[in-house]
């Protein structure tokens, strides 16, 4: 099984696709740059969104649902985020096919049946909620609205990569409204640490917290607040962002309210996302050439039981002990699955398992009974060891947690040997290329500058650190004073 | 509050919308025939949605995703279904939007992005499914498949409803692959006592489980299972359809496997499906003049908790005792929330959540304080009484299961009671018109005494009951024998 993968160091994008591949996580579909998730992928992205939502939930937020339409004289409404996306629209112009006459059996859209105002398929839902939101704000008692959506959005993108980049894709949107600036910014930046709180917690994945450069910003966005994190390969990946969109919005589709004063103001607004580009992140950078690793905190299955035995007598014996194992860890919130199909053999599930990223293997035979003790293998670092079946779950549950952080600090050991200084031109592109990571350097804060090195070089500013340290240097390209450097690197 | 809703004898089409937009379950939206589901709605779908897809899982399904669009070629290949579907279908025919060189600050559709083979919306996903089971199913042993998706579909109607029937609506839809013919029937049946179950056990919806004709199945369905509901205007209402659909599927899209004996055959199918018009059959079937009335099992908030207060001394001891009983409450698995909002009065929440269909409405003032009780209104009968607080959450859990069956069984009531008999085309049409509800009434088996008693009348046969009695009588209609009675009724 493992043995068809690529390994990461021949062709890190084929390993990649591999694993999503022959792990069962999605697969390529009929519709160009539109992918299947599978049931494994899908149960993974279910224990995503289900922690998500309750951290949502929990800091106030209620989930409602808007049309996947919008109308083009909305879409256009606020400009630079129509401008933003009106290259990658999928667009509805017609509402019935019909018989070809021509050719029997097969249809061709009927042009009587044009619609007269065309329909954007929603690459993003600022538009069609702030156009709703204008019915439902009056006064400030109406305020903050703190909503969220789980959807699907198509942005027509010319180079699509499994998760990573799809037409269509699966993904959280916040849209909230607020009475001050304040408000608005301080709720930004409680979703910027919910999220990295999310990627850390419960994917294992180290985040920077930062803030984008005006040109990388959320188009119609005031300000851009993301997290970042870093692949194997060195490259990195904008895990979520959360952005503070002014009074942009409101202005676009005249959402005001009364203040207490009853004065008429413009709503302040933010929105946020993360989408199923999340797992391919996890994807990238958990796993290893042998196939999938899981975050205990989100595998869809924590630990897999696989019974060795010749036999129904043996069978019958390790069955009996399995189901009293399985009640064990049921009853200490290990989710758990018992492989006992006679169709496939040990050897094969093993590798399947490990394949799959499953985090703890256990397997037992008739001997193990004898001796009280279960196999233990750890997908993470492929240990091995025999541990007595008294307290198993107890130890079970000791050992995911381990799990969960042995794979955030490998990741975190990793992003943190891979962030570099560079003082010089020479030595900033020396890092790119035979390093990688983010490289930590001086930017004189012109578009222009930042512009240059993305041509030259392919980096990008990925952020400016939340609360970075000042310090006086002079921009690796212009030669221009700064006051503090940014993190580059090249970027999915 | 109440007094803005339309009474159902006044105008029950009225009333209905007026509940659903004043209770908060949706809105109208910028997009033609597209509702927004607002959070109130839409908390009452996750509801559904979480005891629907535990159930499924608890049957063995899995969920996943598949893509939004159908390429047109795709959606042709199953003959029936794409004829079904055809004139209803949203066309994207592009892929971009540029600026409008003769209007500035518009955009529009750019000519050069057009589709080479347009893609449909997805109104359903047989045929984007089955295009993907063929590299899934090789042999028996990859089945039987057992896949659910949660998506939104679009289906143009020209005439809409809020719930009942928009262009997009949120469903889910699962999709079965098995390797014999009594399988997939066994599955269609299993899925329609599971819907059963859900109708009447969750939203306390009675509902008859029954076969549709051949002109109500669903385009390329052998056979549709059905469940129908009564409303309370005596119309009937399609809750959920479970399709056997042999093997036009597989044949549509060559999806054979190798059986036990190395045997190429097609592969069976079944789909079904249940929307967030469940969502207008819960309001309609139970609510009252007053506004929504939930059962308690699926309510977004079970129980609410309104102080009653002069000063801030009264409010602080009030306090202290709700925090007591809500922690008493989340013990025992009941959702409740405390709303001492200073910007509302009493009067003002209680027609609030009255309106809102909260199952149990707890009031509390100083004065119930001092003699250790609590006002308990339920929002089924509008009965209130002063219930002593000491073990006031078991008291008031049973009250839940109370209104739960309450609620059913008055619903039952009401629909067994409207399940006539007819045996004269004067009797069915006087029962139609002046009683309404389902009449039972002998049908000569043709389509075209069917289409005759529709035009004639607008009542459609429901179904056949499942397990129908056989009996001996002539067609109302065309006077020809019969060997059992049909279900008819006008519907939504």
């Amino acid at each position: 099984m493992s043995k068809e993968i690529t390994s990461r160091e021949q062709d890190y994008s084929q390993w990649y696709n591999d694993i999503v591949i022959k792990a069962s996580l999605a697969d390529y579909s009929a519709v160009r740059g539109c992918m299947v998730i599978k049931p494994h992928g899908f149960a993974l992205w279910e224990n995503m969104r289900d922690a998500l939502d309750k951290m949502f939930k929990d800091t106030g937020h209620v989930n409602a649902y808007f049309p996947l339409f919008v109308p083009k004289s909305l879409f256009e409404a606020e400009e630079k985020n129509a401008e933003g996306f009106a290259k990658e629209c999928a667009v509805v112009t017609h509402y019935r096919l019909k018989a070809d006459p021509d050719n029997k059996g097969k249809l061709i859209v009927d042009p009587e049946a044009k619609l007269e105002e065309e329909l954007v398929v929603r690459p993003t839902s600022e538009a069609i909620i702030w156009s709703t939101y204008k019915g439902w704000i009056q006064s400030y008692r109406d305020l903050p609205l703190l909503i969220n959506q789980w959807a699907n959005v198509v942005r027509w993108e010319m180079r699509t990569r499994l998760f990573l980049r799809t037409a269509e894709f699966l993904w959280q949107e916040g849209h909230t409204a607020h009475a001050t600036k304040d408000e608005a910014v301080t709720e930004a930046k409680l979703i910027l640490e919910l999220y990295a709180d999310f990627a850390e917690n419960w994917m294992a994945l180290p985040v920077i917290k930062g803030i984008k450069t005006a040109s990388e910003r959320f188009a119609g966005a005031e300000d851009t607040y993301c997290i970042e994190a870093l692949m194997q390969d060195g490259k990195a990946l904008q895990a979520g962002t959360s952005h503070f969109l002014g009074q942009n919005f409101a202005k676009a589709f005249d959402v005001k309210f009364s203040d207490k004063e009853n004065k008429l103001e413009y709503v302040w607004a933010t929105s946020w996302g993360v989408s199923t580009r999340l797992i391919g992140a996890l994807v990238m950078a958990h796993s290893d050439d042998d196939g999938l690793i899981l975050p205990p905190r989100i595998a869809p299955i924590q630990v897999v039981i696989v019974p060795i035995f010749k036999g129904e007598e043996q069978k019958n014996l390790i069955d009996i002990k399995v189901k009293d194992i399985v009640t064990q860890f049921k009853a200490s919130g290990i989710s758990v699955k018992y492989d006992d199909n006679e169709n496939n053999r040990p050897g094969w599930k093993f590798a399947q398992y490990e394949l799959q990223g499953i985090p703890v293997r256990l397997a037992i035979g008739a001997r193990d009974l004898e001796n009280n003790v279960i196999e233990v293998a750890r997908r993470d670092t492929k240990e091995k060891k025999s541990v007595s079946l008294d307290g198993i779950a107890s130890h079970i549950k000791t050992l995911l947690d381990d799990i969960q952080s042995n794979i955030f600090n490998r990741a975190k050991t990793y992003r943190d040997e891979h962030i570099t200084k560079a003082d010089s031109w020479d030595e900033f592109v020396k890092i790119l290329d035979e390093k990688a990571g983010f490289v930590s350097a001086h930017w004189d804060g012109t578009d222009e500058t930042e512009e240059k090195i993305k041509e030259l070089t392919k980096a990008t500013i990925r952020c400016i650190p939340i609360n970075n340290e000042l310090e006086n240097g002079v921009c690796i390209l212009s030669g221009k004073p700064s006051v503090q450097r940014v993190l580059f690197a090249r970027a999915y």
